[in-house]
């Protein structure tokens, strides 16, 4: 029994485009019928989560648990939000929620765990590296967290805007570089922790392509396996 | 005040991708909150459109139906389909919905009408045109519609079906073959009246896009421009 995937997006919106693209792309389909079913709520007025978690702006969370309700009550079995710096809420999120929220960073480190990696570099939000919600989970799993310095991680915010503002050429510039800063101080692979950044690499040098680990791409990868194969009812 | 654009999806599911990423690129918006709330069910087991009115196949009926009513609950203001065949049932749907379900067909009638066109191509499957609403409404604006011959309408669906099993390259061949053959036939424009055909020919020659008219992204416009300014609860 198919199961009903719940998507909490909009943050940003073509980040959540993104995200149901590799849903549809990873699903082994032969025709429309075979796809999994999807609920999106996708209301970008969700107010800004490194607004919040860094200047102490509006909490988005009234605006995620709305978004949750809408979800389940229109008959998501299972949710996925693809937004890494939303995280932060997920603990809450969770004790709210009648069915399963997947986390994209337990997604990402059993990759990276299955992958024998040992020392990744994370590029991220503010928030997301303010919110400190990957390195423990690396950490549980033997993997060393190697985090952008701070000019760095300056040019790295500025290319996630600068793809939220329909600049996704000048945002893949800035976020390439910053990747390639990563690597030459010695990351073995980089996680693209904002969901931003596989939209501005979609079309970067292969060397980066296989060095890069698409956090979106593992989250749709989870979620269609978990639609298609688990039982109903069990937990994500 | 932005209203909440509902999303009856699914049909298939990469052209209500399609749909969503023109949607966005038509936003002028330079930061997530700009962007239009939207709420999209995309349940993909409808049963198939065209078999329904070629073949007395199963209803895609109720499940629209149950679709709309999710939306509706889920706090859609309006609702797009993209999808042309489901437009067959939407006089039932408009009768069974409390809030405005745009009309594909009349929108791009509407802007072909601007644009002083007198005779138009149709590519669209053997369900549109069987249920036979697009030539109508262009009759109805003065414009001439003009059908593929049987031959080369078989064609056109074998295009939208390799597209639908994720056979882009073979569909993009044979609906490029098509579109040159309606402009060789008289055709001023051709309407791309079936969601899967603007995926297909997204990378075509720059001469059939100029005189191809995408109706994802005509119905697209017209939403974005009704969430953005006109007045709640006002029909669409």
């Amino acid at each position: 029994m198919t199961k009903t995937l719940g998507i909490l997006g909009g943050m940003g919106p073509m980040a959540t485009v993104d995200f149901i693209a590799k849903l549809i792309r990873l699903t082994p389909a032969r025709r429309d019928q075979e796809h999994i079913p999807l609920l999106v709520h996708a209301v970008p007025q969700i107010p800004d989560r490194s607004a919040c978690l860094l200047q102490s702006g509006e909490s988005p969370l009234d605006a995620l648990l709305k978004g949750i309700n809408v979800l389940v009550s229109g008959g998501a079995d299972g949710i996925a939000i693809p937004c890494n710096t939303a995280h932060y809420w997920h603990p809450e999120l969770v004790r709210q929620c009648p069915v399963p929220i997947f986390h994209m960073a337990d997604i990402c480190a059993d990759y990276l765990q299955q992958e024998q990696v040992c020392n990744v570099g994370l590029m991220a939000t503010d928030g997301t590296l303010k919110a400190g919600f990957y390195p423990p989970r690396l950490a549980a799993r033997g993997i060393e967290t190697q985090l952008p310095t701070a000019a760095l991680q300056q040019q790295i915010m500025q290319g996630i805007y600068a793809v939220k503002s329909g600049h996704t050429e000048t945002g893949s510039l800035l976020l390439e570089e910053a990747f390639q800063q990563m690597l030459d101080s010695g990351a073995q692979r980089v996680i693209l922790g904002c969901t931003e950044i596989p939209l501005a690499l979609s079309q970067t040098r292969a060397d980066l392509q296989h060095r890069g680990v698409d956090a979106t791409n593992l989250l749709a990868a989870h979620a269609v396996d978990w639609s298609l194969t688990s039982p109903a009812n069990q937990a994500a």
